[in-house]
């Protein structure tokens, strides 16, 4: 079965967005073992819309479009499937019943133009968006699928990654590629290739690593005839890797380092409070994405300014004035006092400077201090990180939650 | 003149890779005043390539590939020009000789396979690639041009941005494309539309609406002779948005809201602190994250549980208890607090439910209560969000950020 990805929009073709989503889409139809042979970007005009699609349509057996399902007059898309399929569009009044109910209860006013998001090609049913109006389409025709998906991220990965993968899969019947990501903290890239090398060279599955910020991702990608079997090839190989990297190996898939911090924290019935200074909150807004966060996290305090460290947490003027507000002992000082206040098993704190400039006692930026005060005492990590003001940020959250998932895995080996 | 622009490489149909250089690619082309009309991409598979250029170049004065030029056997795009411009490929003997004093300069070892990257149609003319060995090339045969640029970040980005943009420029003569992003908030993309729909039909400059979570950017585009005339152009559309959307509109360009909010909070000499409940911190980072946001941000409360609240902010028990941590009086409490207690001009505060389930009051998953405290009292806001946690979240500190943003304009105002 082959594909084809059509994106829909101008400002992809003036370059004001860049296509994530083609990409996101292209790895969904490599998983489910379709090979996409050609995207094509288009802007929006009807008419160029239409000669796309009928394009992609005499060569493939199935078109996946993204973008221009909205309410407004350059949304075309849903046009231009119907005519380039020589079908009609209907509306289905159950839907724009249901678009009005909606939004009636997140009390916004109803536009005649939101009605037109209830038009559909008759060969077509809609695709539910748990986070937009615009509903995705299935149209099935003359041996020829089309799938359409909103362009907003928000509702794009959802429906593409849920619904349409599921449907992608049941399509495809007999022959999946499977991945699943091994995900570390803690290693550089090269690090984790030096010590996984041997493994790299595998044909089924292979194993790839891909840098992010502060982690390494270990694709590991199996062919087989199910999902099942390409666990079991892929499962050796998962050990072999945990068996060589250890701790350092934190989750699979989309565990995040906070989600496996917050089990970790539940599986051992501890809680954690946090004092950030640099980061702002960025790392009370990484623990408490996590679902059910509150049964590990009561909080803490954003002491950004020297004032808040004074007056919310009672970190001592005398301590701040002899060694500066980036130091080890501030760090000490923030940590304890916040587990104190908020008497739970952990305090974090973190104070540094994330630039642009070096802060009034020439502390230069990037430098960066994490205390983590538990049952064992306080323990402050100095780091000097290099990048850009959200950068840093972003390694020095990274880094609180390895210092703070590192004393918890001591702590629980006791 | 218009353009089309053809990405080659298999990894991109596999969705390895973001195609970012078809973005920049694009922008240029606006830059110079050419159209790009449709971007494909298609994969290292030499008769696809042929196809897919042919196709570009019937439709297209100029044709930009970007990828493919390398000396591996799936190296491709070479070939592919040659033979959809009916051409055929010689050997540079001066340009190997180039390459191997290149490649001995280097220390690097002669392969027989780099002297392919000598070849070019004979139509053709290369262009200097200063960070590899591959040169791009610039091909004109019957009225038609195809460029081609290496893929690899550091070698095609000094290309397309320097000798590709100059050819291009001169070959345009006196056209740009130029763009002014008008940022919206505290309205939805219907509404917008709504407002100024005379405007969404102007030739020159264009006005095009995008949906962004909780805002909406307006782009407009004008064609002119330079960037000076295309900002004469859009200035007047401007003042007439400004007049019909005033307030909601906050920004061009890149000034994200949370910028705009601290810009004003400065302009004004006011100073604000923030008690997050179900945000566990977002705003803070959001604030934090404009460099200098310590001349109006003082920190603040992440009162996640409710011993924090009562803990670290001082809301009374019975306050909670009464009305439960989801509710307009807490929220009011929350504000005036923390105002209180970091001396600040501003207070504000989010408390809520992100799901993803209800919560123990039964409040319903998406309902948040936001408070505003200042000089002139405190005003709580209620609204129904939907979507999953981390939108709800997202549009929780958006709506905060507007609410903010409108008492301190009203304030200014007197």
């Amino acid at each position: 079965m082959t594909a084809e990805v059509v994106s829909v929009g101008t400002e992809l073709l003036l370059g004001q967005t860049v296509d994530t989503h083609a990409a996101t889409m292209a790895r969904i139809l490599a998983d489910c073992g379709i090979s996409c042979m050609r995207r094509t970007t288009v802007g929006d005009n009807l008419e160029r819309i239409v000669e796309v699609l009928k394009g992609a349509l005499g060569r493939a057996d199935l078109v996946v479009t993204i973008g221009g399902l909205g309410p407004t007059s350059d949304d075309l898309t849903r046009e231009g499937i119907a005519a380039a399929l020589h079908d009609e569009l209907e509306h289905v009044a159950a839907y724009e019943e249901r678009l009005r109910k909606m939004t009636a209860f997140r009390k916004l006013p109803w536009i005649e133009s939101l009605a037109k998001q209830a038009d559909r090609p008759t060969c077509g049913r809609f695709v539910a968006n748990p986070n937009g109006s615009a509903p995705g389409l299935i149209c099935e025709k003359n041996g020829k699928t089309v799938i359409a998906l909103p362009g907003p991220k928000n509702e794009f990965n959802p429906m593409a990654d849920g619904p349409v993968r599921e449907y992608l899969e049941q399509l495809q019947g007999s022959q999946v590629i499977h991945s699943r990501i091994l995900r570390v903290c803690g290693m550089g890239e090269s690090q984790v290739e030096e010590k996984i090398r041997p493994l790299l060279d595998g044909e089924n599955p292979t194993v790839a690593p891909y840098a992010h910020p502060g982690e390494v991702h270990l694709r590991v990608t199996a062919r087989a005839k199910s999902r099942e079997e390409a666990n079991r090839l892929i499962d050796p190989i998962h050990e072999q890797i945990q068996a060589v990297l250890g701790d350092a190996l934190f989750g699979t898939d989309s565990t995040t380092l906070e989600q496996s911090v917050v089990d970790l924290l539940r599986d051992t019935g501890s809680t954690v409070a946090i004092a950030e200074s640099m980061t702002g909150g960025s790392l009370g807004e990484r623990l408490t994405n996590v679902p059910g966060a509150s049964d590990a996290f009561a909080g803490g305090v954003i002491a950004y300014l020297p004032s808040a460290k004074i007056g919310l947490l009672g970190v001592a003027p005398e301590l701040l004035a002899e060694y500066g507000p980036v130091s080890r002992e501030v760090a000490e000082a923030m940590a304890c006092l916040v587990r104190a206040e908020l008497d739970t098993t952990y305090g974090v704190s973190i104070t540094g400077n994330a630039g642009p400039t070096a802060d009034v006692d020439r502390k230069p930026v990037g430098l960066v201090y994490i205390g983590v005060a538990g049952p064992a005492g306080c323990e402050v990590s100095e780091s000097q990180f290099r990048g850009q003001r959200d950068e840093i940020r972003r390694r020095t959250t990274q880094a609180a939650l390895v210092a703070l998932r590192h004393t918890l895995l001591c702590a629980s080996r006791g």
